[in-house]
């Protein structure tokens, strides 16, 4: 599975201390992990939450990732921001058991998590944690798993209603102002990891035509 | 202020509890309550977590009601069902602080609660401190204080945002499943508080197309 991971610019100090504890988790069960950014506070590309979720959108729809792992101070603006847009499904995730239902039970494609609240002695501990029960297993199972049939039955419906909730991604991309989706594609390495993953070429030749 | 409160059918059970502490709390501060049920998990009309998403949709783009107050097990599927519409912004909320720094750095119109994870001893005081720092003063004026500046601009980007990535609510309530459409709005309590409610003729005009 290839994993993003992107954050905003309030918790940007903590990037490399995230990707630390997330490659340490998910490597080893063969994922990929994508470091999107911000890498510090001072980065030149700035992302706000609301970029983290239209960055979010453009690698889920581009199946450029197969998951996304974001967050904020609280996690509340990521998950809002990640949620307002079509294929995606954003969990808000704060401990393991959070991570292991959201998977079984939403079995939704991205998470956003708190990176000041609540992130003191242990933090680390909780992300890897999280991770483990997030990655560790098939999502989509069921939790209490004599609920799995409702469950799934419940999610497939959630997908079929953002279907009619949102606009498709291409409209949206053509619709957004320009110079916020031309500055939210704008990091270090977004060129790099986005186009040899991108499996959507009317997103990738699109985003070339914002870039150039 | 009008506050809805919504369960869906998995937590059902505990309505009268969830709406007797949230009346305890916000009525003295000279806010209304409107359960819209579920009141029971043997309802006759049963709501699924994605129908509290278009239920709280249909009354918040209505202005039948201000703020909607809803939840599942774990929160997270009512939190992303009431995200994906337009109109909503839908925090996920575990505790008093949740709900403070919802209110003041994310400004949104609707909270999700878990009502089965962690819902033990306790339970009822969470919820009152959930209502106390989430209706106790006025939303969107920022934490800490001091970032109130680009927390306010990146709450009205996100509003921006949602404006293009979602259809209308007109849209959607003529493009969703009819009969999901009616199932949602057939609560006992629904055509009462409503239509005496909503400040949308035209939405208005469709639901009654919808239950005739």
């Amino acid at each position: 599975m290839k994993i993003a991971l992107i954050n905003e610019n309030s918790q940007a100090a903590k990037n490399e201390m995230i990707c630390d504890n997330l490659k340490k988790v998910v490597e080893p069960m063969g994922h990929t992990v994508y470091n999107y950014g911000m890498y510090s506070a001072d980065d030149e590309t700035q992302l706000t939450y609301v970029m983290n979720g239209l960055l979010a959108a453009i690698l889920l729809n581009s199946k450029a990732a197969d998951f996304v792992v974001t967050g904020c101070g609280t996690g509340e603006g990521a998950m809002l921001a990640l949620n307002a847009f079509p294929g995606v499904l954003c969990g808000h995730v704060v401990d393991a058991e959070d991570a292991f239902m959201f998977a079984q039970i939403n079995d939704g494609n991205a998470i956003a998590l708190p990176f000041a609240k609540g992130f003191g002695w242990g933090a680390e501990l909780t992300l890897q944690y999280v991770f483990e029960k997030l990655f560790g297993c098939e999502s989509g199972g069921g939790y209490p798993k004599e609920r799995v049939v409702p469950e799934q039955r419940n999610k497939k419906i959630l997908d079929g209603v953002k279907e009619i909730t949102h606009k498709d991604i291409m409209t949206i991309l053509k619709e957004i102002d320009q110079d916020f989706l031309k500055n939210t594609i704008s990091g270090p390495k977004f060129q790099e990891y986005f186009f040899e993953n991108c499996q959507v070429p009317e997103i990738a030749e699109y985003l070339k035509s914002v870039l150039n």
